[in-house]
C-alpha cells in the first residue's frame, strides 16, 4: 500500500479501541523500555550470537556444552549477578549419521521418504528394517489394532488440526501419536513406527521431536515423515501393500553432565522474593534451535538487560534460569526445583516464554481471573506491547511449571501462533524465520509484567 | 516446545479472556467459514496462482494487462455474477533497464551503492549525473537548505521510528521524504533526491514507492537507497564532501488503457445495496507483491468464493472490486467511484485489505463508536479469527476511500504489522513471506463482517 490517501486510515487504531481497556496507568514503565529495546533489538543480537556461534544443541552434545558456556558468558558479560549453574544430569541420545527411508508400493518401485528419527528412539540394525506398513490415524487406533500390528511398521497418519486457530491446541491434539504411538504399538508387537510430521505446512520437511517408550516396555525405531512423504505412503496404502525400508543409526549414550545457567538482579527491598524468567537452552539437533528456544532464552536475557540498562532497582530478585533439557528429559527444571527448594527463598512467580519469537498476543496466567484484579490492572500497560490478550487458569510451560509446587505464580508468553509448527523441531527453524521487532515485542512485554510484579507483587 | 507437561498451560486461552466479550453470537457463520476457509486455504492458492502466473504488475506494463485477464478469468471460474471490466487509463511509467549508483568520499574511492528509481521519477541523461550530496533528515529541514541545495543530490535520511508499535504509523511519519521530498528540493535547484528506504529493516535492499513532482515544477531524477547504502553515505558525509554518480532510465510514457476487475453475487432481497470489498490489482515492479497487494486480492476473491460455496444467499450485493493503479495514481479507484454514481445503487460498505496478508489483529471503521453498536455487537464473531481489536473513526484505505462520498462505512483490515516494511515495495515481497494460515484468517474475518453486513445491514 501507499501512503497519501490512506494514511488517516490506519492512524486511529494507535488512539481508540472498543476493547475496554484503562488508560496506561504505568507510561514510565512502558515508555523507557519500549524507547531502549525497540532502538537496541538486545534480544535479536544475542539470537544472532546464540544460533550462530552455537547453533543446535541437543542435550548431552558438546553444542549444548557450548551454549551452557555462551549463556554464562552473556550473563556475565552483561553484568548480571551471581551468575552461576545450576548442574544436572541430561539424557544424552545421539541421531548419528545414517537415516534412510524408503517405501517399495504395489507397483514394485522403491522410493524415497523424507524422515527423521524420533528423539529417543532407539536405531535400527546397520542393515535396517523391512516389514509391511499398517496405517492409523490416532493412538487410540493404533491400540486396537491388536495383532494386524504384529511384525509391521505403524503409520500414524493423524493430521494437525487445520481448523483449530491456536495452533497450539491442534499440537495437543496430534502428538500423543509421535509421543506414545511407538509404545503403543511396540507392545502389540510391531516393528516400527512411522510419524507424520507435527506441522500445519503442507512441505516434505520431517519434524523430529521426542517420543517416550513404556518402563520396560519393548522399544522400536520411530521417525518423523514429512507431510508429503506420510500422504505419499498413505496414498500407495490405498493401492495395496507397502514396504518400508528404515535405517536409523540413533543411540541412547549414558546420561551426560549439563547445567541451568543463572543470574539476577538481586532485590533491594526482598532479596529473597524470586520471579524467574526464562525458556530453554536445549534444542533439537534440527535447524539452530531459533524459534525453539532460542527465542525465548534471548528474550529472558533481554529482560533483564534492559532493567539493568536502565538503571532500574527491582524490589525483588528478577532471575533469568536458562534451563537444559526441556526437549527430552526436563532435566533441568527439575534440578532448578530441587535447588530452589534448598535457598528457602520465596518464588513469587515464573514466567516462561516458549511458543516462538513472534509478535506477542498476551499472557497467560495460573492465577484464576477473580484473584488476579493486579495482573488485569497491568493490561493497560501490557496493550503498549499489544500484548494485553490475558487467561486466566493456566500458565507457565514446561520450565518453570514445576515451581508451582513451591507457591510460584506461573505465565507465559502467547505469542501470534499460526507460523510456530512450521518451523518447529525442524531445519527450518533458524533465525530467517523470526522478526526483530515481533521477537523484542515479547521480551518487552515479559519485562513490564516483570518489572510490575517486581513492584507491586502478586 | 514440547507437548506433555506444558499443554495444559496454553489451552486455557481459547477458553478465557478478560476482554469484555460476548460469547459469539453468530457460531452459524463463523463455524462454516472457518471448515472451508482453514481447510481449502483458497486464498493462498490463488495467491500462489497469481505471483507466479502473473507475479510484479505494475500499472500499464503487460503483466498489468496479465493480471487483469487472470483477475476476470478467476472471477468466472468461480462463478461469480456480473463479471466485468471498469474500465480507466493509467499512468505507464517504466524503470527501464539502467539503473546504477555510487558514491566518491573524501578518500577519493568509488564505493557502489544499492538503490533504484522512486516510482513516477524521471531520468537521468544516459550517462548520468554526479552532483555532491548534502544530508536532510526530514522534508522540512530540506525545505530550509535554500542555496546550499543548488547543483546539489539531496540525501533524505530520516529513518521510520523504531519505536512506533504500529509500522504504519512510523512510515506515515518517514513517506513524506519519498513522497514529496524530490518536489521540495528541486524547487531549490538541486540535481538530485536520494531516499533512505522505508523500511525498518536494516539492510541493504532498496524499497521503491511513488514520489510526487510539483504541477508544472522541476523534475530532477529520484531513487531510493538501501538502509545499509544510506547510511554509508551519510558516514562518509560526517569525513567530508561526497560525490554521487547516479543513471537511472527510467521514464513516464504515455498513458495507458487498463482496467479494474469486477464481479459479485447479487443480494436477494436488496440487490440495489452493494458491499465492495477489495484491494489493489496493480504492485510496484519488485518481487511479485505478494503482500501488496497480491495478499488483499485474493482475500477479496476468497471472501465471495467461501460464501457463494457455502451455498449462502446475502440479502445485499456483494462484490468483489480489484482497483488498478492504487501505487501510482489512484485512476482505478477514480473510476469505480464514477462508475459507482452511475449505477445509482446505494453503497452501503467499502472493506479493503491494504495491509499485507499476516494474521489479522483487527478492523477499523469510519464509523464513530457511537454509531457503531451492531459492529461492536460482531466483535464476538471477529474473534473467532482473532481480529476482534476494532477501532473507529478511521477505516478503508486508498481504494475504498473515495467510496465515503456516495455514502459508504468504509472498514480496512488491520493485520499484525511488524513485518510488513520489511518488504513492502521490494524485491523480497514474495510469497515465500507469507504464512497460508495468516492470510486466510484475514479472508475469515473479512467474510464473516461482510456477510454480517449483508444480512444485518449497517
Amino acid at each position: 500500500m501507499k501512503l497519501s490517501i490512506c494514511l488517516a486510515a490506519f492512524l486511529p487504531l494507535l488512539v481508540s479501541s472498543t476493547s475496554v481497556q484503562a488508560p496506561n496507568d504505568y507510561p514510565s514503565v512502558t515508555q523507557p523500555l519500549l524507547q531502549k529495546g525497540m532502538r537496541e533489538m538486545g534480544a535479536y543480537s544475542m539470537l544472532q550470537e546464540l544460533t550462530s556461534k552455537v547453533g543446535a544443541r541437543l542435550s548431552g552434545s558438546p553444542e549444548a556444552a557450548k551454549a551452557v558456556a555462551w549463556g554464562k558468558a552473556k550473563m556475565e558479560q552483561l553484568g548480571f549477578q551471581n551468575v552461576r549453574l545450576v548442574p544436572c544430569m541430561v539424557p544424552h541420545w545421539v541421531r548419528g549419521n545414517k537415516e534412510s527411508l524408503s517405501m517399495t508400493g504395489p507397483d514394485g518401485k522403491r522410493i524415497s521418504l523424507s524422515g527423521t528419527a524420533l528423539g529417543m528412539s532407539v536405531g535400527t540394525p546397520a542393515k535396517g528394517i523391512t516389514a509391511e506398513v499398517v496405517e492409523v490415524k490416532s493412538v487410540e487406533e493404533a491400540a486396537k489394532l491388536g495383532a494386524k500390528a504384529k511384525g509391521k511398521i505403524v503409520l500414524f497418519n493423524g493430521p494437525m488440526d487445520a481448523t483449530s486457530i491456536n495452533t497450539f491446541g491442534a499440537y495437543g491434539g496430534a502428538v500423543g501419536q509421535r509421543v506414545s504411538g511407538a509404545a503403543t504399538v511396540a507392545k502389540l508387537g510391531a516393528v516400527g513406527a512411522l510419524v507424520r510430521s507435527m506441522t500445519l505446512d503442507p512441505d516434505d520437511e520431517p519434524h523430529t521431536g521426542a517420543t517416550r517408550y513404556a518402563d520396560g516396555g519393548r522399544k522400536i525405531p520411530a521417525a518423523a515423515l514429512g507431510v508429503k512423504s506420510a500422504e505419499r505412503l498413505s496414498a500407495a496404502l490405498k493401492k495395496g501393500k507397502v514396504r518400508v525400508h528404515m535405517v536409523l543409526s540413533c543411540k541412547q549414550l549414558p546420561d551426560a553432565p549439563s547445567a541451568n545457567v543463572v543470574g539476577e538482579l538481586k532485590g533491594s527491598v526482598y532479596p529473597n522474593e524470586v520471579i524467574v524468567v526464562g525458556g530453554h537452552l536445549d534444542s533439537w539437533d534440527k535447524g539452530t534451535g531459533a524459534h525453539d528456544d532460542g527465542a525465548g532464552i534471548c528474550q529472558s536475557l533481554e529482560v533483564l538487560r534492559l532493567i539493568k540498562g536502565l538503571g532500574w532497582k527491582p524490589k525483588r530478585t528478577i532471575r533469568v534460569v536458562l534451563f537444559m533439557n526441556e526437549e527430552n528429559g526436563g532435566r533441568g527444571a527439575a534440578a532448578y526445583l530441587e535447588y530452589a527448594k534448598k535457598t528457602g527463598e520465596k518464588h513469587v512467580a515464573g514466567i516462561e516464554s516458549d511458543s516462538g519469537g513472534f509478535a506477542p498476543r498476551g499472557l497467560n496466567c495460573s492465577l484464576p481471573a477473580e484473584q488476579s484484579a493486579k495482573v488485569i490492572k497491568w493490561q493497560s500497560a501490557l496493550s503498549v506491547f499489544e500484548a494485553n490478550q490475558l487467561s486466566f487458569g493456566g500458565g507457565g510451560g514446561a520450565d518453570v511449571g514445576p515451581l508451582r509446587e513451591i507457591g510460584a505464580v506461573l505465565f507465559g508468553l502467547q505469542p501470534e501462533s499460526q507460523r510456530y509448527f512450521d518451523y518447529h523441531h525442524s531445519n527450518k527453524d533458524t533465525i530467517d524465520k523470526v522478526n526483530r521487532r515481533e521477537l523484542e515485542l515479547g521480551a518487552l512485554a515479559m519485562a513490564t509484567l516483570i518489572w510490575l510484579i517486581s513492584e507491586e507483587g502478586l
